[in-house]
């Protein structure tokens, strides 16, 4: 089994629908894993003994006791103090200022570590997914919301102060679509996947997923394709000002829409060579899609703990 | 004269028009300072030896010898390899890799280093400005460009890759004005004085300095109130931007430009109160103007060799 080998931690990930808990030995490798809904409009308090007794059943399914594990990694939706251990704002889950760190160590006595879900999912992504190798990379996650994972020399890089990078919100429509932050023609405004759905039924009064909207533009949907050929254009505009501001060696895509694949990554190489500061001066970032998927976020807050 | 004390390098400022050479005693002091004009049209090698003939040259007027300093610092306008010492490339010098590390050593037996002009002069602030005592900021320099220097936990961040980061190559407006990068809308094509003077040209037929736009529009010319409404308004859409990226403590602004002090620092603090991703529940930054002004880069570039 290696366990004297490797450390053993868990890593949660919470998210709005339900909340997925994996053991991982070492950085990279998901030995079990559970899930448990989300309840909603209860209070923080009785998610965290949900939480922890699924951890707790989990661990003891694998004939472990806590203090085997070196510890208990969070990945959380939302406006995370990584250093306090403190969720300052979760939309998703309706949370403000808990001390969500303080709390599972009433039920655990080992290090507890917290950070952004998508922070997570870029640190799962290169521990053990597409981002293996790279020492700089930024992960965008297309979801709900757009969400980003900084990765500067190895490490991660949430910003400066608490709150953690916003990638999302960086304005590249000045006067657009209204943002859900309060500004207009954020990024996440044109490339999240509800803005997506948006933009589709704005322009066909149909109500479609993403993937059938790309499936058909394929089938020569004229509205289609001019959709989806905007929405690829504006998530170039955010990565060329990415690949700009960071100069990464690795932009990664997540989240359900980056199925898509090859459809998406092939013009957005385009952008990318033809946009990008300096062009041939410079070095160009490799634009590629995450492979992990929803374990990526589980093997990522476990990872919390050696970062 | 504290000479055992403080070691001492020599901080040279490359510009397009000018080269300005500094002695400076440990990290913040400019003991001595030189200018030798930038000779148009002219070799990289007749430069290098130009500028080493004036490094001695103020060396000796101090009394030094060239063995008796920690080394030399340069900071250069354009695409700056650092850790290779190689200029990439500098549309204002007219240069194209040049190894300028192992040209100037060439002539001194020094350690010596290379970066980009805006990096020296957020180094030169952090050390000796606006900047001192603070961790993290980013300093956005509004002159012929817009030039940005990244400062993460009290060191230099010039992005990942070989290039540097360019803040100023960030698509605000899409499908915007014209870019000399190639791209169209960078917040550089709205708020760098050249394009404060273009815009300005553009909507009143009148050649103006930065300073008479200003001037005029606190002087009711509704024509040029508007144009400087929209150019802070730009400028803090790009400050947001970078705000929800980076979380910084502290943005700064230098160049000629922030001479107009409040009247830009009001309307950009209210921005970033509105703006900011998270609001209240995050850490707003400060926004400053810089305070060096020419000596900022001569400083930040002899910071370069305790970088």
């Amino acid at each position: 089994m290696g366990k004297e080998l490797s450390p053993i931690s868990v890593g949660v990930d919470i998210g709005g629908t339900n909340i997925k808990i994996g053991i991982v030995e070492g950085a990279s490798r998901l030995t079990a894993s559970a899930v448990i809904p989300t309840v909603p409009d209860t209070t923080a308090k009785k998610t965290v003994e949900d939480m922890s007794r699924a951890i707790l059943c989990l661990l003891a399914e694998r004939g472990l006791q806590p203090a085997q594990c070196a510890g208990i990694g969070m990945g959380i939706p939302g406006t995370i103090d990584k250093r306090a251990g403190v969720v300052r704002y979760s939309n998703n889950l309706q949370w403000e200022d808990i001390p969500i760190v303080e709390r599972m160590k009433e039920y655990f006595s080992l290090p507890v570590q917290a950070a952004n879900d998508a922070d997570c999912a870029a640190l799962g992504e290169l521990a053990a997914g597409a981002g293996k190798g790279f020492q700089n990379m930024i992960m965008i996650t297309l979801g709900t919301g757009v969400g980003g994972g900084i990765i500067l020399n190895g490490k991660l890089f949430s910003g400066a102060c608490a709150g953690g990078s916003e990638l999302g919100h960086m304005v590249i429509v000045e006067n657009g679509a209204p943002c859900t932050c309060g500004r207009a023609g954020c990024l996440e405004a044109y490339v999240s996947a509800t803005a997506l759905k948006r933009i589709a039924k704005q322009k066909t009064g149909r109500d479609m997923l993403p993937e059938q909207i790309f499936d058909g533009a394929k089938n020569d949907d004229m509205a289609l394709r001019g959709i989806v050929e905007d929405y690829i254009k504006k998530l170039g505009t955010g990565i060329v000002n990415m690949a700009n501001i960071f100069r990464p060696q690795l932009i990664l895509l997540g989240g359900g829409l980056c199925a898509q694949g090859e459809t998406l990554l092939r013009p957005l190489r385009t952008m990318v060579e033809k946009e990008c500061f300096g062009g041939v001066h410079g070095e160009l970032p490799e634009v590629k899609t995450a492979v992990l998927g929803n374990q990526a976020g589980m093997l990522g807050a476990a990872n919390l703990l050696q970062a």
